[in-house]
């Protein structure tokens, strides 16, 4: 709440509305889902509903909580306004509806409604949350690790003829056994001609006596994503098939090692695009090399072409170039690395090499 | 897509942007997270990116598909200025963000900056998918059911000692193995004290030897959620704990029989609130009766106080009152109901008897 309130400050905002509900949960812990926290320079208020008494007064620190019985942020607006010294607040519009702006300043008193919301021009908590800490990193890391045992065991279990989504209900019933709370998003198994879409999800399509399977999943730990992919053979790799699998390897490893405080995302995403333009496969590659990762599977920074923004030690990043060759197959391969003082540490050290089975 | 032209018709709008991804697969059959849909009232034009060429070959129908190279919804703005006839095209404002409607704006020729975007009053697509037709029926039906097999299931799991987390695992996995795509929501189990939260999800807290035991989950079935929620006792109940749940039972029941076509929302609610209320039971029952629910888990129409709507055949709501006492216990019954000409159909026939364990 110190550096939120020192951005605060810089930005010359004597108070911010925080409506997000990951953003909400990282300044004071609360995890509910109907949520706005107030802050202002010298306070902190978070409003939720009567669902949420008895959660919020067991999670909550770091701001006073208030029931609301209509929209907590509307409550919240109307406390901001009423502090002295507050004659505006900053909003995420990236984070706020075109309706939830209109709501919130039909409730202010007639004299603040032109002006009192400002809308931030960068997401204060979000560039705030992509920096971990060390307790953050600690959970991350762990987080990660059941991805790496996950994808462990997953190996016994692929098969000729087994469903994708039998697949991926093993594996999230292993990553639930492994006491995670959930998984991050919809687990991807892509098999056979499936694998050339890269957000295929489990379906009950058999997997193929020879072809990749490309699995794409992550879980929550204490509210921390985590994110890998790692794509297989099942049968015996045409050369073509063996050289693409190299070159995506190689893209991958290559943006890895790129990876230092320092280096800007879109220097990380060239080093694995380039490798991929000299095997004939750029246009192959159809989305960006990577994202930021913590409290959300996608969160700041994006690693991709014209992105300025440059690594800090404490984010933490996927590196996940993949290519997709329509009526053949895909291929993607992804780590989370955790970028440190000296350059890059992957948080998921499980294999690499081209696994046949 | 005709009835949606309709509407446009009506509210005077020769086109729309639709990039809520729940309209968007509702209209052409899309189902990537990112998209854009452009509508205008001779064609519609769907934009996605690269990632998404396979796919969107294979799922679009009554739409034209275009791949993007940048933004879909800015695609998809530049393509419905361009078109002869339309001066201005809608959007739905609670489902744009501030900085997205900003970034639309900023892509169209000047001439066109002002009044372009025009927000529409009501949500259009929304409306349209809470009334479902047959097959949606049929789909919602066979969701639904997967929850009350889930159900029986669980019920052999449920024992002191094993933790919240373990019969949630035990309960995904098995609909994974019915065939469901995923979990409609974050699964929720709370026991002994952590019923009196209606939204605890799974810890790692054992369930208790004696205490209810809260069960709210839902499956996802070619992309339609089902929502239900039983209450279970471990042990032998007290005559309060009874009584308490006897209550809730009783409102849940009053207000399914209260459903019926042109029946308003509101009084659904208050045939729940008014048994809780009698049972002096009101202040304990700190949410709405219910919602719509589709291919979101939350959608039009809200079963709660004020609530104007009226129910019309083909609508799918919940209704799920409860009762919450903290530091005590927290009791919920919930079941998906169909609104038919006559009345309306239970989808969620899981016994609701209290039952000891």
């Amino acid at each position: 709440m110190g550096a939120l309130r020192r951005r605060l400050t810089r930005a010359g905002l004597p108070g911010l509305l925080v409506t997000h509900p990951p953003d909400v949960r990282y300044l004071c812990g609360f995890t509910g889902s109907s949520a706005a926290l107030a802050v202002t320079r010298r306070t902190a208020r978070l409003f939720t509903d009567g669902r949420y008494t008895a959660q919020a007064a067991e999670e909550v620190s770091a701001a006073q909580v208030q029931i609301a019985s209509g929209s907590p942020a509307v409550a919240a607006t109307q406390w901001l306004a009423a502090q002295p010294g507050v004659a505006m607040a900053g909003f995420d519009p990236a984070r706020t509806t075109v309706a939830e702006l209109a709501r919130w300043k039909s409730e202010l008193p007639s004299r603040l409604r032109n002006g009192f919301f400002q809308a931030v021009p960068a997401p204060l908590v979000e560039l705030l949350r992509c920096i971990k800490d060390g307790d953050e990193l600690a959970l991350m890391a762990a987080a990660a690790l059941v991805g790496c045992n996950l994808f462990e065991h997953i190996l016994t279990v692929l098969r000729p003829g087994i469903a994708e989504i039998e697949v991926a209900a093993e594996l999230e019933h292993q990553a639930r056994m492994m006491g995670a709370e959930g998984m991050s998003f919809e687990t991807i198994v892509a098999s056979g001609l499936r694998s050339a879409m890269p957000h295929g999800r489990a379906t009950s399509a058999p997997l193929p006596r020879r072809g990749f399977v490309t699995l794409d999943f992550g879980i929550i730990h204490k509210g921390y994503c985590s994110d890998m992919t790692r794509t297989v053979f099942l049968g015996k790799p045409k050369p073509e098939e063996r050289n693409a699998y190299q070159a995506v390897l190689e893209a991958q490893e290559t943006a890895v090692n790129a990876v230092a405080s320092g280096v800007s995302c879109a220097e990380v995403d060239e080093a694995a695009r380039g490798v991929l333009r000299r095997e004939g496969l750029a246009e192959a590659f159809t989305h960006s090399t990577g994202h930021g990762v913590g409290l959300e599977i996608h969160e700041q920074p994006r690693i991709g072409a014209g992105q300025a923004t440059r690594l800090q030690p404490g984010m933490v990043i996927t590196i996940e170039p993949g290519v997709y060759l329509a009526g053949k197959f895909g291929i993607r391969i992804e780590d989370m690395v955790a970028v440190t003082r000296s350059g890059g540490q992957v948080l998921t050290p499980a294999p690499k090499a081209l696994i046949e089975l």
